[in-house]
Parts: structure tokens; C-alpha cells; sequence
């Protein structure tokens, strides 16, 4: 274009964002379609929202901010109105919900899977892109559609892949931690930080959460992090909660047991949560979804503020290895919950929901070497002849039309450089047809996938001279099925 | 949450973008598929690149704007740097391409589906966000990578559904265009603007294109828009070149007539343009692509400065209903063409690439019509026992995992509430045990699609008690196979 080198541009990925290649949109693709299986199964519907939302749709206001970037990516429309991406796919729900509330059966069920953006200083691993995938039941205050959601959680998981008792769903309620907290005079302008340092407990173990509890705890670089100032036994009561119920006990001990914890004097919102509790495990159990896959776990409390009452995410029970090979805590790979709040910004009326979000790159990360990448073998015909380049093209529609994948070469470089492109693309067998082969009516394949084989082996090159001719020529009319027979032997 | 009515937010979508149902993403995931088979079946590899882009890298300059709004929606990152949501998936490539030269197999053909945003007035089925669906082949100059996406284009359309002559691919270079506007001495400056006309013919006839070409034109609004200013001769010139090949006429004859049009002054480029014609057309012919899918039309431009040679576009030969009714010209489905510049932005070096792009929720309004929404019947199981949302959820959970789609109702109202949600859900058979059922052992199997039809003809009713029965009673444990009765008896 004759612009001076000066004048270029650098090719660069914005700072957070990554592309992704076959092999990783293979895996999601198969990761969501498996997720989206299991949830229509349930009856969920689909739903799409677009990606931007008016900016105090999602709850962000901006009182006098010229920007507004705090997580959102934001930015002001022609007719001056404040435009935000999303950042998690339950905001957008509720606009839908309360903008069409009338013309929607109730409870409505739907799922929606998508990219949601956050504005956040990026990381190793952590992107400011990235696929939620939402199920939410929205108009229904009964603790059957909590279980229904833990239902699907174990039977999306199984369907991912993961045997029972690799994967635990865990269940508590906000009920029960704010009667403990109301139990223990906690007030409620201190509950925050009693959620946010309970929430630490898998990083940080009893005593950092006790730490936090109190006056504060100072990290390993030496950070301090300022704590929630309770008294020892307010500490001692909130552990004793926490720490309850993290044993596989079966449901009717779990939920008896807590009556210990709240030692006579459970509020009446712990009450409450508690039967909730009971009624999702009656739910459950009938339903024959036994303690090995769903149970009660008091330390789990999820971060959000908006949840009022079950709360649930789901853990693997296997270690997780990163790139480095390095085993690591991973946390939940579902969670979600009970609220019912978040229509009342719009409607002013309380409209129960309870949902659960899959973070879909972060569990494919988890699942990394269980998901199957499948792709179907590639066959890879040469352009031998520049100016019949038809021929080649013929073979290979030939083949497509056989049902297999088949690609004819559309460069210009020679044999040689042909087949290292071939084998850059994986390609499992080749198929050549000369002026010669074409005045006998014959084609060759070769065979990359045993090539490449025998270039690592010695072995194999003895066998192949026995049972795997690398190259064959075959009739042109017998192209179809010698190729079959070649990819059968290579799969 | 104790707002007042005065704090509430308004719920409302943003201007120009929309929320989707279950029926329209059905029907467009069943296409994304489709496309997505006949793709691979080629060997085209998925790519995936963010939302964001530079706003340098997707060739928009912000000279001294504050905020850059020309068709982009554009944003400030923290570092200062502009970033711009992708306005459509060609230049997101340059960048990929230009980013990872050295790593990629050469030639690189990639296909990639996802949403672009452009910045610009909605308007009735305007919106400022939808999806493309692209494939291109970077790092060949030969014919046959053009050839090859024509092919593409006919298989993906025949996939859809389309019979052979319900559409029709056609095939133009901006060579020739570009040897005739040389030949008719106009000068480079002014081509854009004669492009921009030729490109309206569909819309506004010969006699509109003349009227740009020359003085300007005025629409039926009274608004004038201003001419090319060329002679008589240059314009008829140029119409004897767009009107040449609008025909069906063989490519052997498209080709040679071309000779008739440049009355013997054929310039080089246009002989190199004449040239590749030739060549596509010769691997589509021996590939057994005829021109009863695929052929040559000079009134083919395709708006886009861009295209340096092979310009393409898919239409269909059929008429198109709007949703109301009324009978449009649809213009093109599919598009594309071949562009060496755009990697050169980066690299200084040009890289040869063609590409073809289909607008997915436009092809998906042409053919709504024909578009399969297979959706998996539902079965509903009432709750009539609030006490015991157990029992429901397990004889859901059976239906499901004979792999049927069954959803357990989890609402709280009573019977007949249910049956009118069963109805707005579509639900095909209704599952009812209550407690007198239990007890013998049974569920009840309400068939609704057939209530439904009830509900509107007399003579169904008659039909209904000799062979259809709207309730049956049924063993628990016939329950599977009867309820399968049933949905087959209303498939």
C-alpha cells in the first residue's frame, strides 16, 4: 500500500484478550453443547441478550464519574445515554425479566450462554473476556426449583465426563449465616466483610478466616488486610457454623445438627432457612440424588452480595494440575443461588429467582485432558498441476461427498512444500493424482499419519513393509474406499 | 429492597439491539451448524478473536476526536490506548494473521462465527449488533482459493436447504471494472464514487446508475445526490461493461465477449482480471460446478474499497416475502472477494487473501421460512403435592434419562394454573400423579397438542373417541414407553 514503514501499524492483542485456535474451540464447542443438552432436557429455554446494556440496567450508576469503569466497559451513546457490556449474563435477565414480565410464562426458565466483559486489570489466566453459561428460574419462591438446579449441576457434570464422587455439589443457605450473624449481634452494616472473610476459608484456611474475623490478618508479602473487629465469641460462633457442616453426614444429621449451632436460640430466619434446607434435600433424595453427589456444606457462602438464600457451587474432588503441571486449589467450577431482589430495581415488586452460572473456559481448564477433541480426520489432496488445478478440486468434492473432510491445496508451492503443509494441518492421508497416475486411471495415497510414525521408529518401518503399504496406488474409481480403509487403519 | 418508585430504573433494551427467543436461536443455531459442516468438511480451521480490537488495527485513525464514532463503538482503556468492539470479522483477521505470520500454515484458511457491532442509526430490522459467518484464505494468489469459496458458497447454500436454481453464486473481477474505468480514461480519484453506483443497480435500475454516473440523481424524497460528473461516452462505456455478462450465458462466451466490451483496447490489468476469470472458471467446471450455480456477472462490485480482484456474491433466484407479506428484493446473501492489502497494513509485505462473509441473521430472515425449528417435544410433569415436589422430580428425572425432554413443574400455583403454563410452554403431553394414583400404582397421561386441537374443531372431537384418548391411566411403570406412544402419535 506504500506506506512508509513509519506509518505501519503493530499487529498486537489488546492488553487482556487472547484468540483461540481449533483445538480449544473444539473443546468449549463440545463442553457447551453437552451443557446445553442437559439444560434443555430440564425444559430450560434459551435466551439471548445483547451485549450492551444501558449502563444503570446493570446496576452501575455513575454520579458524576465522566467515565464509569469500575469491572464494566462503558461508554456514552449518541444520544448521550451510558452504554455498558455485560459482565455476567443475571443483570441482563433481570431487564428482561421486568420488561416483559407480563407476556412470559411464570416460572420462567431459561439458560443463555455467552461472553461477558470485565474491565479489570488482567492476569496470568485471568482475561477480560470470557463465556458464562446461566440457567435461571425466575417466579418461583419454592425450594424445588433450587433442587432442580442442583439436579442439573450433577447431571451436567456426568455429562461433561466426570464419574460420581469426582464432583460434589455443595448447598447452603444465607438464611442460616444470618441468623447466625443475627444470633451473635453482628449488625448488619458489618456483614460484608464477615461474608467476604467466610468466603476465604478454601485459600486461607480456619485461622486466616479468624484473623479476618477480628482485628485483620497480615498476608505472606506482608499486606495487611483490615478485619471485621468481632469479639472472640462472636468469632467462635460464626466458626462454629462455618465449620459445621463440611462432612459428607447425610442430609437429616446435617439439618439436625444445627440446631446445636444455634444452641436454642435459632432466629426465625434461620428457621426458615433451615427448612428450605430440609425441603430441597426431601426434593433431592426422592429424586435419587444421594449425599454422594449434592449435601450440605455450611463453609460455602459465595461472594455476591445479592444472594438471600440457598446458596450452592460445585467442586471437583480430584486434584487439578496446571500448565506447569503444578497441583492447584481450584475452587468451584458452578455456583450460584437464591435471589430475589434484582427485578425490584425495575419493577419495585419482589420477584423470586434462584440461577447457577458455569464459568465454561475456567471448568474446560479443570477438564482440560478429559475433553475429547474430536475432529474428524483431514484428507489432503495435491495440486500437482497449476494450470489444472480442477482436478484436485474434483477428487476432494469427491470425497466430501462420501461424507469425508476433505481439503484440496489452493497455494502455489510444490510437492515438497505440499507436503509439509499437509502435515502442518494434520492431515491423515494424501491423495495424488500425476499425468501419469491420470493417463492409468489411478490416484495415490499416502499415508502422512505412518510417515510420520515411521520418521520416529524403527521398528514400525519393519512392520510397515508387512502390513502398511505408506503408498498405494489404487484405481480412481476405488479412491473412496481405499481411502476409508486407510483412515479405518490410522484411527 | 425498599427502593421508591422515583429511584427505579426504567428496564428497556439499549436503541438498535434486541433480545432473541427460543424459536429464532434455534433456527439460527441449526444454521451456524450447517454452515459450520460444509466448512470443515473443506478443511477451514475455526478461529476466535476477541470482541476488542485496537482501534488502530481495525484501520480506524482517530486524528483528533475525542471520542471515534465513525461505525465503531470505541473506548478509552486504562493505558490510554483506543480499543473498538470488531465491526465485522475481515480485519480482526489481518491483525491475527499479521500478529502470528511465521507460526501459520500457508495457505491459512480459517472460517470464524460471532457477533460484530457497528455504531450506527437503528432502524426497523437495523440493528447494531448481529452475526457473520466467514471464511477466507490468506497466502494464495491462485484463482483456485477463489474457486474454492465459490464452491463453498454453493455447498453451504444447497446444505441450507436450497434446491439447485433456487440460487444463483455470481462471480466478477475488479480487474476488469478496473480496465474499463482505465480504458475510459477516469481518473483513480473518481472510482470510488462510480464503484458506489454500479453497485446501486439492483436497487435503482440502469437509468438510476446512469443518472450517478453522470450529474447526480434525485430519489423520490427529493434528495439529490451528486453524479460522478462522466462523460456520455465514459458512461456508456462503463454500463456496456456492468450490463455485459448479466446473463447465463456459458463461461467459454462470458469470457471471450469480454473482448467485444474493451473493443480490442484491453489494458493489462484487465487481461490479468479476464485471466483468473478463466481459471475459476475452469476449477469449477472440471470440479463439476456449472453455471447453473456459479457464473460470471459484470454487475457484480461489491461496495467495499477493498477487493483488488475476484468479487463474488451469492443471490437468491426466489421471491422473498417481509413479515409483511409483501414481496422485496433481497439482494445478496452471501459476499466476498479477494483483497491483497489488508495485511500489508502491518507488515509492509502484501499478502494475498479472498474471503466470503454471510450476514447470518439475514440469510436466516430470507429463509425463515423454510427454516427447520426441530425442537425436542416437551413433557410436563405436574406438582400437586407441594409437600412432596419430590415425587415429580423423579418421574421427570426417569422420562429424561430415556431421553426424552421433561420438565417438573416448580412454580406454586395449582392445577389449572399449571395446565395454562403447560400450554404457554408448549408441552406436548402432561404427566399427572396424584395421591389416589399413587396408591394404585399409576400416573395419568394427558395428551394437551391434542386438547389444543380439540379446543378448536368439532370434528377432531368425534375422531378423538374412537382413537385418540385425550387421558389414559397407565402403570408407573409403563409410563416411558406410553408417553412415547403418545408423542409419536402427535409427531
Amino acid at each position: 500500500m506504500g506506506e512508509s514503514k513509519s506509518m505501519r501499524v503493530k499487529a498486537r492483542l489488546p492488553r487482556g484478550f487472547r484468540d483461540r485456535r481449533a483445538a480449544e474451540i473444539a473443546a468449549e464447542r463440545g463442553f457447551v453443547e453437552t451443557i446445553r443438552r442437559v439444560y434443555e432436557s430440564y425444559g430450560f429455554e434459551p435466551l439471548e441478550t445483547p451485549a450492551f446494556e444501558y449502563t444503570d440496567a446493570l446496576g452501575k450508576f455513575l454520579p458524576d464519574t465522566d467515565r464509569p469503569n469500575e469491572g464494566v466497559f462503558s461508554l456514552k451513546d449518541d444520544d448521550e445515554q451510558w452504554l455498558s457490556l455485560r459482565y455476567d449474563l443475571t443483570a441482563p435477565l433481570a431487564r428482561f425479566v421486568a420488561e416483559n414480565y407480563q407476556s412470559l410464562p411464570k416460572p420462567f426458565r431459561r439458560y443463555q450462554v455467552g461472553q461477558v466483559w470485565r474491565n479489570e486489570k488482567p492476569g496470568p489466566g485471568r482475561y477480560r473476556e470470557f463465556m458464562q453459561f446461566d440457567a435461571d428460574t425466575v417466579g418461583s419462591a419454592s425450594p424445588a426449583a433450587d433442587a432442580e438446579l442442583l439436579m442439573m449441576a450433577c447431571d451436567t457434570l456426568e455429562a461433561l465426563g466426570l464419574k460420581r464422587g469426582e464432583y460434589v455439589v455443595k448447598v447452603n443457605s444465607r438464611k442460616l449465616l444470618d441468623g447466625v450473624l443475627e444470633t451473635a449481634d453482628i449488625a448488619e452494616s458489618g456483614r460484608g466483610i464477615v461474608l467476604r472473610a467466610i468466603d476465604k476459608l478454601d485459600r486461607l484456611g480456619p485461622d486466616g478466616v479468624k484473623a479476618l474475623l477480628g482485628p485483620g490478618r497480615t498476608d505472606e508479602s506482608g499486606d495487611f488486610t483490615k478485619g471485621a473487629n468481632l469479639h472472640h465469641a462472636q468469632i467462635d460462633r460464626v466458626m462454629a457454623f462455618v465449620h459445621h457442616g463440611n462432612s459428607d453426614s447425610s442430609w437429616a444429621r446435617s439439618i439436625s445438627e444445627l440446631d446445636k449451632v444455634f444452641q436454642g436460640t435459632i432466629s426465625s430466619v434461620a428457621r426458615e432457612g433451615q427448612g428450605e434446607i430440609a425441603s430441597i434435600a426431601n426434593v433431592l433424595t426422592a429424586a435419587g440424588y444421594e449425599t454422594d453427589r449434592v449435601r450440605f456444606d455450611s463453609s460455602v457462602i459465595r461472594g455476591l452480595d445479592y444472594y438471600t438464600g440457598a446458596v450452592f457451587e460445585a467442586q471437583l474432588t480430584f486434584p487439578v494440575t496446571n500448565e506447569a503441571g503444578e497441583t492447584i486449589v481450584f475452587g468451584s467450577v458452578m455456583g450460584g443461588g437464591r435471589y430475589d431482589d434484582l427485578v425490584a430495581r425495575f419493577t419495585g415488586e419482589r420477584v423470586p429467582a434462584t440461577g447457577i452460572s458455569i464459568g465454561v473456559s475456567r471448568l474446560l481448564n479443570a477438564l482440560r485432558s478429559r475433553a475429547a477433541l474430536k475432529t474428524e480426520p483431514l484428507v489432503f489432496v495435491l495440486s500437482l498441476d497449476k494450470n489444472d488445478r480442477g482436478a484436485s478440486f474434483a477428487l476432494a468434492a469427491e470425497l466430501r461427498r462420501a461424507g469425508l473432510r476433505a481439503e484440496a491445496y489452493v497455494g502455489e508451492a510444490g510437492m515438497k512444500a505440499q507436503f509439509k503443509y499437509a502435515d502442518r494441518r494434520d492431515a491423515v492421508v494424501a491423495v495424488i493424482e500425476g499425468a501419469d497416475e491420470r493417463a492409468k486411471g489411478e490416484v495415490t495415497l499416502k499415508d502422512l499419519a505412518l510417515g510420520a510414525e515411521l520418521a520416529q521408529s524403527i521398528e514400525s518401518r519393519a512392520a510397515w513393509v508387512k502390513d502398511r503399504p505408506a503408498q498405494i496406488s489404487v484405481k480412481r474409481e476405488d479412491m473412496v474406499a481405499q481411502v476409508r480403509a486407510m483412515l479405518a487403519r490410522e484411527a
